[in-house]
């Protein structure tokens, strides 16, 4: 389903977790939802119709990536991303701050917005709030990331609400340069580290926008598990309930089921895609490295009851041997396995919080990664 | 089509070129035929399943990279190589001569056969004609090729000629190795460099041995293509009518064109896969380079009237962004639009024989590629 303007709707809930539907032109997605990451307008190693058939909804673009190479302003030209990657349904974009952050070269960082040097080829360049906003308006961007300063953890109390307040004072720049535009949408996102009363001054802040969504960001950068639940656990309450919540960058299966249970809505990670190109596959049974001798001459699949032919029809055997090789086959088939498990895992949660059963589906799927794999062939 | 035995059928000829069909239990291969290279268990950036839909009735599989990677006996174990890597229709093999001398350290030849390490372990391996067709045989390949001795060109009259004699001599040892196998085939391998009576020695030798079909070999080694078509003008009239031929390792679109024009009935070469890793595309309108700038933003596709996806849903502009920025998908869209291509050239040709037009259709289709590309966007 769509609609001519963007839409949260939430259809349940099961204790925080939360069973929703965005709509807006280009397509409906359901929440939660794990969106591929697309960085260059290619989500890696992936056709884009078989990541539509594997059920997603939506994927991410790099906002970085792709204003360095091929350009904002030639996407534009060739029609925008959707066009130019083939890819028809929607697509949120990050507003490029985290990778200028981890990527590009002699940024320096000041209230006006951020200058750096490409990490491609050395040019110069500028990204301040309405930049990054006009940049993803250049790509057609359905869900729109207001440009934020995301600190590295471990950081100091002083470093760590600057870079929140800054943050701030961005949404309100971000909302003012992305308007009123029909059918899109642009998120805030909640800073503050790992410091909860800072993550509820920010969550506050943002609410006060009234934004079409938030999202929660500065997390799953190097610090425990307990601390990004800990802070889900302070900033979801004090989001709006009515509006899709965000958890940026996250991460293994059993972080989104955590997240899920704390009430987040959408999640993005590259995780299934890179180990993917490295022979991790995910799966019912916990993460399988296909690497491993046991699988050398193993003539089952790595998932007979998948539906995703990857996971289905060929044998750990065969992609021991393209991994062990480097074939770009391998790198194809376990990707196309680990965004299949991801789908599939995200579908099971949506159907769990249906079915009022989140908490006994999240228990069986984490006590069958914890069985492991199938034993070894005698 | 399938038969129980190996058969090879002319079903017509225009002027030297041959329409053919060869039937065994695995299928029928329509001649002439290109037979994508499958090195390593795998058409690199494929899946089996596209190069299937494509056209191609038989790929090729590398027996030196086979037997270091993962192993016949393992390969042998695991249901043979068309299970191992889902490829349900006839493999030719190589001997595994070739790679040897080409990608081997410290190989040493004597009349019993090639001992040498392993380009990726260093391990030692020795390989007689012999063994050369028991790993075949374990690969469950159908067409299998004599072990030879390839010398690289230029090279002295003595060391073609010894290595020719010894390769003739080892057919026979392939033939007694190889055996009965009914389905399968053996074929000898013409060898004699580009001296003219050397290679008729060989081709009246191995057409004594009644093989099931004969290749050229030694040939696309770093000659002139003027030198290639002579030696095939010498050697073709020699072998049996009756009989399939094979040139190995060729070629380009030009090549092919000009050896079924002399005779030749089926083809291998990495070209249009490793090509296609690179950028370089081919096509109706001749090589495209798609790095170059000037398709940097043409949102046309490589070629709008191709049945193949790669070929005709893709911008230029996406390709040269995919390419540039080495993604994966990019190799994987490129080389999927050249094996296309070379099977539609492939089909092209089979037609052409048949409506007795193969003359004009090579005119017509060199004509095409002497244009060029389409003009660039204005």
């Amino acid at each position: 389903m769509t609609t001519d303007h963007f839409q949260f709707k939430l259809l349940a809930t099961d204790g925080k977790a939360r069973r929703g539907e965005i709509t807006m032109p280009r397509g409906a997605i359901r929440t939660p939802a794990f969106m591929p990451v697309g960085t260059g307008g290619t989500v890696k190693a992936m056709y884009m119709d078989q990541v539509s058939d594997l059920g997603a909804d939506i994927i991410l673009g790099n906002t970085y990536h792709l204003m360095l190479r091929p350009g904002a302003e030639r996407v534009a030209k060739l029609g925008g991303l959707h066009e130019f990657a083939r890819w028809p349904k929607p697509i949120l974009t990050d507003s490029g701050g985290f990778q200028v952050m981890s990527l590009s070269a002699l940024r320096k960082i000041n209230e006006q917005g951020v200058t750096f040097q490409s990490h491609i080829d050395g040019s110069r360049h500028e990204m301040s709030p309405e930049r990054s906003i006009e940049i993803q308006s250049l790509l057609d961007s359905d869900i729109q990331m207001q440009l934020d300063e995301c600190v590295r953890l471990p950081a100091s109390e002083t470093d760590i609400e600057r870079a929140m307040e800054m943050s701030l004072r961005w949404a309100e720049r971000c909302k003012v340069a992305f308007g009123d535009q029909p059918g899109k949408a642009m998120f805030g996102i909640v800073q503050g580290g790992d410091i909860p009363k800072l993550r509820e001054r920010s969550a506050k802040g943002l609410s006060g926008l009234d934004l079409k969504g938030y999202a929660v960001g500065g997390l799953a950068v190097g610090e425990p598990q307990e601390v990004m639940l800990d802070m889900l656990d302070v900033t979801c309450p004090l989001l709006p309930a009515e509006k899709p919540r965000y958890l940026m960058g996250v991460g293994t299966p059993d972080d989104m089921l955590k997240s899920v249970g704390r009430g987040i809505d959408m999640f993005d990670c590259v995780m299934p895609t890179r180990a993917g190109r490295h022979g991790l596959a995910f799966s019912r049974h916990g993460k399988i490295n296909i690497k491993n001798a046991r699988h050398a001459e193993d003539h089952r699949p790595l998932d007979e009851e998948s539906s995703c032919p990857a996971a289905r029809d060929y044998s750990r055997a065969y992609l021991h041997h393209l991994v062990r090789s480097n074939e770009i086959l391998g790198m194809m088939l376990i990707t196309w396995n680990n965004l299949s498990y991801y789908q599939d895992l995200m579908a099971g949660i949506r159907a769990s919080i249906e079915a009022q059963r989140f908490e006994a589906f999240s228990t069986e799927t984490q006590e069958a990664w914890a069985r492991g794999d199938i034993p070894p062939l005698g």
